[in-house]
């Protein structure tokens, strides 16, 4: 009976998630359903289509007698990175398909949902617990390519000279109401990592204790505002601030501000998805990668906190914040409190000091979904807390985000920690 | 009145021409028009798109008065290469352009149209005969960008595994007919170049003498069945018959057969704009680089012919055969004699061993046009003849093509010659 | 007159390491000197330069009164990466460099040993702490660089299809007397990180609590016919053992074995300072990326440990071991236990599963010198125990080496181990 | 008697080349020998070896009885791009080659000398013809790389700071006494390539008839100091000068000047081989790319003659000028003349507008040795006349130099030519 409910909420939030990323592509032409701007950044029609293939391989394929593939080369074309599935697509060649069309992506789309509200009518007891435990990973998955979805559509969109509009700005939302201070967290044995019967990850488990010194963490992460001084005094020229690693990158790439920013007669303004504005100094920085975070860190004489640090002092602030269905789609002042720390959740991923490595004990699932996570534990920084792109439903205090440290294409910011004295 | 008269005939051609672009991309979805599968090969839009910003920036912005663009930034977005106009956007990056949409794009065409009939309908005879000048040119000009639409697409559809079929095979021909021959041709001072009245580009131009020594011709040009027995006898293995600049490039690349050729169940197939199909041993061989042209006469212990003597043997040749008008869009094998000569217009380019160079004596177009052809004069090979993806009427003996001897996604084959004797 | 002790020790102590530079080299013709192989591989010649350079700069230039460089470009050209003492040769162009010679470079070498002998007999009491700290810094930075000399040209003879051999190899060491174990540790709170007076570099310090959970710690490093075993059974063909940028990586260079294995007739064999052999079955395997340990630790259904499961295990074992006093400049088999472990120090440098990150409160050294080692914290993992290619004088326990993850030039193993059930 | 007279002088020459090699090495240090600055500049070393091998594999291996070559693996590292005598070591990996040592190469030219000696003293007269045939080639071959030695020195020392100094600086050669002109030729049936018994190579004959149009020129190659005007004129900055390819090649490389100039206090100076001086204002501009030629030419109002125009008008033109024997290894001013011309012969290789490509009834040689010129003919421009690193006795009016149009690091500069009016 309790399984019957769960079967029931579950259904419905698939029906709600899966609604949202079409919503999400409401305001799209035809045209930009195609385009992948860099190899990082697919097509929004492959995100459609790739998160639809998730549950037909994963769920349908293998639970839901006499299923047939819409097109079984769907399994090569929507196969992301599963080695052990078999061959796939080279992922820097995803903007080249036109077809399937976006109106067979959406056929597809429904094609799947129906077979999984089929399943879940006819879903036998003995599968049921396994079943659902694969349509929350597929939820939990389509979220995750919901914030993908927007981030690449940024992306393409910044490409192009005409600077295509995705959705109007809401109003701006009043000054920041921060005061901002260093808050001291007590040091000694703490526990991180998951806990509990709600889902998460294969990498944010087991809890397991940890030794922390004494630190303080920064009650907002850094804004708009402070990040200007740093680029006004030479940040992007003196080589004593950045990892050797950052410096020979931005020196590559010519960087000398975050992603999107541009010097206009007005003086700094944004590219974000609601067009070109002047950037709002009291907004967290943004689409900078962990190399300029870090180098900001230490040019202000502190440093960034470790992924323990931020759980330990974090787990207990509530998880609110400017999330995607806040439909902001860019971070926002902050202005409401949660304990003693501002915009833990929502509105900038955070980067960490932490590089993404195993749990101690950790287990990756079983099978080719093992591969979710596990084999990405090498040359990545963990980012946390979510952003004004991730659903409210999708983020923890455990939630372990991870990217590259030069890149910056996602909604990421950072937060300042320091040692106790 | 002779003018008005060429006026009158301008403007239907002006109509059928532009008509024709469009509907050379009706089979296409929307998602087609986007997309460029490598730098070589602009997405069909943008060949909408710049084919009209040339009658746009070369015509009504000089000679309309009042003329005022439907919008500024399409100078930049679809201006291909004229470094004198101002700068453009990357060639590589033309992809990345969902918009302007296709719709705008055809909105766009609708616009300049009608300017251009308003500037057909008021043009002051002091202007007439330059404006008709360009009027031609910007006509060639589209014409040379509908074989690049075709030739493009195809190669856009080929990197998609599901490979779409552009337009539904028509009928084979039959058998091949020919009777093989080296066509002997005398030695002596010849002409070369455009002579008379009617429209050609600065590039074939002034005529002027030539010392040819005697020489004999193909009759045809080499088949997919003779190329076959080149492939089989080994002869992407053997260094002997290559320059060395082609056997760096086919190793580099991994080729051993023709673009588009794979090796299938029932031999070797091709991927054509009809979709897969074996290929027809009679049919003249396509897609192949100048290295693999150059490499397969020597195999066979001739040549090819330089420029001078293609266009000496070929010019009294009857300028018919396998056009775009036909709407085949594949080369067919020769049916119909032409003089001595098959398949000497159509079907397929015929590299030649000119290196494109300036004939002696010319002039290239004042002004921007004079981008048009001279700056390319380097690194390239001349190839004679048009193919199946050309205008009827657009091609002529003293036409002069011309591409990097690696590329080889036109219509390209050749045609043998040897000394005499 | 305590320090004077230690300074009489420390210059007999930097006599015998820069004579031991030279020695190195000693095998070398001078065409030996010239060559960098790949950008990663340093001339000999400009390690011997290098490391002069390192005691002018930091040590001749602020400290000996009246101190003139022999040649101030080499400020320019002997600059390794310290980006705030200026701008230095580019680092893959070092091999361009035939000037200075290689005698020349010997001059250097003998003008500064000689002022910095002038700086020891003239030392003001009031500076003589911090120099002698600054000499020490050096001493131990020209150990480094000679394991560097060694593998460095290591790597250039194995360019070179006449395999030269720097030295003619020791007798075979008879076999391995190894029992293999997996040795159980306890958990708990544990203290890593370097303590004590003697030196170390500013990335072990200091010293600080880790949780750790209780494991299991092999006894020895994987040997050569353990890892033929992995091949064998596939291991470099199944993505399923492997993290996503190694199996990237290992599949775009094509790597199925370690770094100098070639299959000869006779089965594997490799390339050593000694020249060719076949590879010893109970010698350490060696010239391994941290991605090929990790994905045969995966495929032996164990892990690597990380950095602290190995220090806390290991800092007990006696530091003994096959250095490069032992002039075998090759792993050997096991042949004499340090407590329950095996080949603890020397043979092969052992990958870790952790990355490269600062100690929690560590500081990097004031100025320039605090380029040595902090900002490449990022993207490299850290390795353990010296290798036949360290100096004795220059491992301890706590001592952090560290490469990128796809990095096997170096004298690099690795060691299992598991955790507790 | 003849063929015996004929032998003696052959041999005299053979020492002289032979030795001439070595000479040209002289001032060099051992390190000098190894290093290769790019991969179009091969180590010295290798040019000594390389044209050692050619004797050995071309003419001792087939004709002398009994020869056994000193050690086979040259086979594989001397070869340097005959594909159809066997695989060869990767071009730009010669460089990392410090075995075989100098002193053993200068080893291997004795073993091949005395061989060639003894082959000579041997020589059955069935056999003379065509060994001597082989030997001549053998000779031009090794004039031709002992001009690559320099040129290639020269670019190695000038990626070192230190600048190294090959040869002391003559004397300079007092002001240019030139009077400038632009000479008439007439046009009409002229004859082009080697005619007569003495040397050639294959691709300068057969002579044969061309049709030139009537022209002009310029009886002095271009100087620098009207190459200045060009500079300062804003030449480099205008696209409208440029070929396409040249254009994308001088902004991705960012030249603004010829190869080895630079802004000094003074104004422009060079590097030489005699070290670093100001630009000689009346010496030919020299290190000059095709594109770069081309692009003055256009700025001039002119054009490159073709070679056809070249050898018609320089042919009965005296074959003097500043040659490697006047150990100048730099341009100098004009100050004799030869007819109506300066400096036809000598000084630095002047580019053409004609594309290397075969002539009309042309035959590469038989065998491995057909692979010496012809299988370079696409993607290269043709240069005559020799330069200040050529021999005297190698150089003729039908001399066919050719190098891809973006090279520069040979001695190459240029000659104005215009249609008649
Ligand atoms: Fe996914
Ligand atoms: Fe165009
Ligand atoms: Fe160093
Ligand atoms: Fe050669």
């Amino acid at each position: 009976m309790l399984l019957q409910n769960d079967q029931k909420q579950l259904l419905k939030r698939f029906k709600e998630v899966r609604y949202l990323s079409e919503q999400l592509t409401e305001p799209l032409e035809i045209e930009d359903f195609v385009v992948q701007g860099m190899a990082d950044a697919s097509p929004p029609k492959w995100h459609l289509a790739h998160t639809t293939w998730f549950f037909e391989r994963f769920i349908l394929k293998d639970h839901l007698a006499g299923y047939e593939e819409l097109n079984p080369q769907f399994d090569y074309l929507f196969n992301s990175y599963y080695e052990t599935i078999g061959p796939f697509h080279p992922r820097n060649q995803r903007g080249l398909l036109t077809r399937p069309t976006a109106k067979e992506v959406f056929s597809y789309r429904n094609y799947v949902n129906a077979h999984i509200e089929k399943l879940f009518n006819d879903l036998p007891e003995s599968k049921a617990e396994l079943v659902l435990d694969l349509l929350e990973i597929g939820l939990q998955h389509e979220q995750q390519h919901q914030e993908l979805l927007l981030t690449d559509i940024k992306y393409n969109f910044a490409q192009n000279p005409l600077l295509p509009v995705y959705s109007e700005a809401s109003e701006p939302s009043g000054i920041n109401s921060r005061e901002f201070a260093m808050i001291p967290i007590d040091g000694g044995l703490a526990e991180i990592g998951h806990s509990g019967r709600d889902f998460c990850f294969d990498n944010e488990s087991p809890r397991h204790k940890v030794y922390l010194e004494p630190f303080s963490l920064a009650s907002h992460p850094v804004t708009n505002g402070e990040y200007v001084k740093f680029i006004e005094g030479g940040g992007y020229e003196k080589p004593e601030y950045w990892l050797s690693d950052g410096w020979t990158h931005i020196k590559k790439e010519g960087w000398n501000a975050p992603m999107y920013w541009f010097k206009a007669e007005d003086g700094w303004n944004t590219f974000t998805l609601s067009g070109q504005k002047k950037i709002g100094l009291d907004e967290p920085v943004c689409h900078v990668s962990f190399y300029e975070a870090d180098a900001y860190a230490r040019w202000a004489g502190k440093r960034l906190p470790t992924e323990a640090e931020w759980e330990h002092a974090l787990e207990s602030t509530v998880c609110e914040g400017n999330f995607v269905e806040s439909r902001n789609f860019h971070p926002r002042p902050a202005n409401s409190r949660n304990g003693k720390f501002y915009q833990a959740y929502g509105d900038v991923w955070e980067w960490t000091a932490s590089a993404y490595t195993p749990y101690p004990g950790s287990k990756p699932l079983e099978g080719a979904l093992g591969e979710y996570n596990a084999k990405f534990m090498c040359n990545q920084m963990v980012l946390r807390g979510g952003s004004c792109a991730t659903s409210s439903s999708h983020i923890r205090s455990s939630y372990r985000n991870f990217f590259q440290p030069e890149k910056r294409w996602q909604f990421s910011g950072f937060r300042l920690a320091e040692d106790a004295e």
